[in-house]
């Protein structure tokens, strides 16, 4: 299970913030946390300086890479920022993200290539974001063509199928779950991932929405994704969740973080 | 979702004492908490009483009846025990259980059509419970033939695929949750059900293995589950899990029971 953090996002208040004041302090503690809690990959975006991106993200990999050695996960969706953020970058990256849109294919694949970075890839076109099932499955397929005639392996690829509120669409949620099954069955070697938030909008109790999709995702195939691992709840249903699919062997993985306290 | 309600059974202590020394009041306030909390089935049980099972399974059932009318769920492994205890029965019971082992089916199965009752089959036969997804399909194929023969139709049968402790072999779960899967897609209108304690044995933090094995469950097509429903973390995971696999239009169960205060 490839894990993301996802905190150190330009979206949350506290981090533009910091970005904004030069809070060197505040993204380092941001950064060892999630890299302490069990991230694989630590997520730096700074979308929300319209103008200022590609300044902003550098800077925010530099102070990261200053305290940790772990692996960044370079989020814009402006290929050009990531292009010119990405000769600063230490350990090899995962790219976040690619869609179906040809600027953002045609900008980006040359630089997974050249950086042999991972990426993720939204179920997304130019005019449409993948809703239901067989779109989302059609769209992993074009995205499968498109990145491995680009010459990228398919275990550098991870697609995110996208989830939606399930308050406005009751099925939606199913939809990506039935999707992640196809994708992991239809491509073996490819892998899935996803953000978990925007499921549980306008829901009373949102995080135990968001931890019980992620379970049922992860029974479904999904072997990657982006959360908050320093929420404890969270990270135990994952945890639980990875033993239970049977991807934990003699649950050494799990009796660790119970031992370490980054369960509950 | 069928939710059989599990805390009226003599392997718990205070179930058995309660029964030792004739406490209704107990007896009762277990019942309505249950009912209360969501079950559709109050289980049953007094197994823990050799010799006796029958004369405590039918004070059981009556002092239950006294407080609900819920159905029932009657559970004891004993055919003839079943048979002398049904006529007490008032609401259309579910009989737990039969197996493969022929002095169940043959004891157990004419009950279920002269009660027109509900059935739990476990994936077991007379020298052996099934261990992989093979064992537990097969047996599962054997159940519905023997059933289906005998003129009970399928949404009266609960096929319980068996759960063991992970702790002592990493995959076992996997296999239940992939017979759940191969079991529902064989048997349209078939129902299957589990408990859920096994297999969190020998784990630190149990309650959170048990919850988050029965979400996996579900996402894999698990529509009937025996469980406390009134741990609330337990019903919330369950709730979440009904919502994220499309089980609960417009969210309108969950909303329900967070207002309620039934979810955690």
């Amino acid at each position: 299970m490839i894990i993301i953090g996802e905190r150190i996002n330009s979206s949350r208040k506290p981090i533009a913030q910091a970005i904004a004041s030069n809070d060197a302090d505040f993204i380092q503690n941001e950064a060892m946390a999630q890299a302490q809690a069990g991230s694989d990959y630590i997520d730096v975006n700074a979308g929300s300086f319209v103008g200022e991106e590609a300044r902003h993200l550098k800077w925010l990999i530099e102070v990261v890479q200053d305290v940790t050695e772990h692996p960044l996960c370079v989020d814009s969706p402006d290929p050009q920022v990531i292009k010119s953020v990405l000769p600063a970058v230490k350990t090899t990256p995962m790219i976040n993200s690619i869609t179906l849109e040809p600027y953002r294919l045609e900008g980006i694949l040359p630089l997974v290539l050249e950086y042999k970075s991972k990426v993720i890839a939204l179920c997304q076109a130019e005019t449409c974001m993948a809703q239901t099932t067989e779109e989302k499955v059609t769209m992993a397929c074009q995205l499968v063509e498109k990145v491995t005639a680009a010459g990228v392996g398919l275990d550098d690829l991870y697609i995110d199928p996208l989830v939606y509120p399930i308050s406005t669409n009751t099925e939606s949620a199913l939809s990506t779950l039935d999707a992640i099954e196809q994708i992991m069955k239809r491509f073996p070697g490819v892998h899935t991932t996803c953000g978990l938030t925007n499921i549980s909008y306008g829901l009373p109790n949102r995080k135990l929405v968001n931890r019980t999709f992620l379970v049922a995702a992860i029974a479904r195939g999904l072997d990657s994704a982006i959360i908050d691992p320093t929420d404890k709840k969270l990270y135990g249903s994952l945890k639980a969740a990875l033993m239970v699919v049977g991807k934990d062997k003699f649950c050494m993985e799990y009796l660790t973080a119970f031992r370490e306290g980054r369960l509950e």
